[in-house]
């Protein structure tokens, strides 16, 4: 196990590290549950995408990551890409001492609980949906369930292009989502970190009767409950720093960035390699 | 100036990088033209895409993947990806001493000689697009062309999904496609190796009334004409050897790959780091 002792504080900074900008919808519920805490953002955009790579592939890429943001000291770690999340969570935990939250399990817990048919669906990368990951994690929790899983590799790409309400990507949606309605599902996970930003077509395409669930708030609720557990919660009062570091093109990052996280970003940096 | 000099043979291979299985498009009319060569296709699967990474970022990936082709003792380097050939050439020209063959400057020299109108447009990635390449080149030939670039994003996704024929493309195409019909464009360069696959759709949506000239055909005309050139056809008159390495998951690339090739594969290897 390789991870920080020396240097810790209540002060130190919150880490998270996605692929690419699709995490900070997740930093963006954390900055407000969390105002005082200061953190730091890594997002891989040299490699993103991950979700059409392979498991040792991401496994690599996602402790290159972690070791990036343990250099800052990090208190605790929030694994904010679905892909990683299948595919590394375990090797992170194994080799790393911190604490680590990823984005699936919040969502699960959450899923489980609010489902009344046991119907529950999932939503994501070709990559994560071929892990197994979620049916496994939901079954572990309630065997009887129904788990439809369902890889929509288009939906990432439109997001990117911001086609959030155009009539193809509606066309796309209502493909993907055809199973969704067959099997009368009654709880949907948004299992990618770009999907929240398609959640008002997805309810609308869905005639507004299936609950969806936004893995960003579990996961944010999952990180205030485990600061208060382990004492970890900053013990500084001022607003909290926040640092964005990519591994290409900053300027792009801060540009599309900036629609993610729904505050402005000051700056940058590129991680030297 | 760093290149080959010692084990170079007229048997020996023809190296072609791309990001991901696009660049198979290319190396398929090669196979045809030239079915005694020994090819050696490299695809950068672990880091695919490049389109819409920065231009260090494709410079340092384009460097480190001929460096992997030259390990091979390759005698002649295709770049059968539109976004390298358009910011990593003329670094790969400076650094390697072997004959370098790109996809933009041959397309552009059919595009100059075919159009009537010198209304020209080039379809391609953010990156290459954002390059401005194709202007430059275009009109360093024929300064009083009217060029229109047109980035569209999708189009890669789209192929990957297989989503050829599929009424969201068309609809997606017909959008960014509007400007060449307005514009009264009568030649078209699809600047990038995925965007053949498109072709008879593309063509369906401008009434059949543009030239649409693949990078491809023209790519391996100018391989022929530069190895008869440089004496440097293979002496050997059997089949040729192919050789598929990747970054990332051989057996994606395989399957894949086959549609892009259209002949079999039987082996893809990935390359050790």
């Amino acid at each position: 196990m390789t991870g920080f002792t020396s240097g810790k504080k209540l002060s130190s900074p919150i880490g998270i590290f996605d692929s690419g900008v699709g995490g900070l919808t997740m930093m963006r519920q954390a900055i407000q549950a969390l105002p005082h805490e200061h953190f730091i953002y890594f997002g891989d955009t040299a490699r993103v995408p991950y979700g059409d790579k392979s498991h040792d592939t991401i496994v690599r890429y996602s402790i290159e990551n972690t070791s990036f943001l343990l250099s800052h000291k990090i208190k605790l770690l929030v694994v904010a890409c679905n892909t990683a999340s299948a595919y590394a969570i375990e090797h992170l935990r194994q080799k790393f001492s911190i604490p680590i939250i990823d984005v699936i399990e919040p969502a699960v817990e959450q899923a489980v609980q609010q489902t009344k048919e046991q119907k529950i669906a999932v939503l994501g990368t070709k990559a994560t949906i071929s892990s197994g990951i979620y049916q496994k994690r939901i079954a572990e929790k309630l065997p009887k369930a129904e788990v439809l899983s369902l890889a929509c590799p288009l939906l990432v790409p439109l997001v990117e292009e911001n086609f959030l309400t155009h009539p193809a990507t509606r066309m796309i949606l209502r493909e993907y989502l055809l199973p969704v309605k067959e099997h009368r599902i009654d709880t949907l996970i948004l299992g990618c970190t770009h999907y929240p930003l398609l959640s008002d077509l997805i309810d609308e395409e869905l005639g507004g009767s299936v609950t969806i669930l936004n893995s960003a708030q579990a996961c944010t609720k999952e990180v205030v409950e485990r600061l208060e557990r382990e004492h970890l919660k900053t013990d500084l009062f001022l607003k909290g720093k926040r640092e964005y570091y990519v591994s290409d093109d900053p300027e792009k990052f801060r540009g599309v960035g900036e629609s993610f996280l729904g505050i402005s970003i000051d700056r940058v940096e590129l991680r030297s390699r």
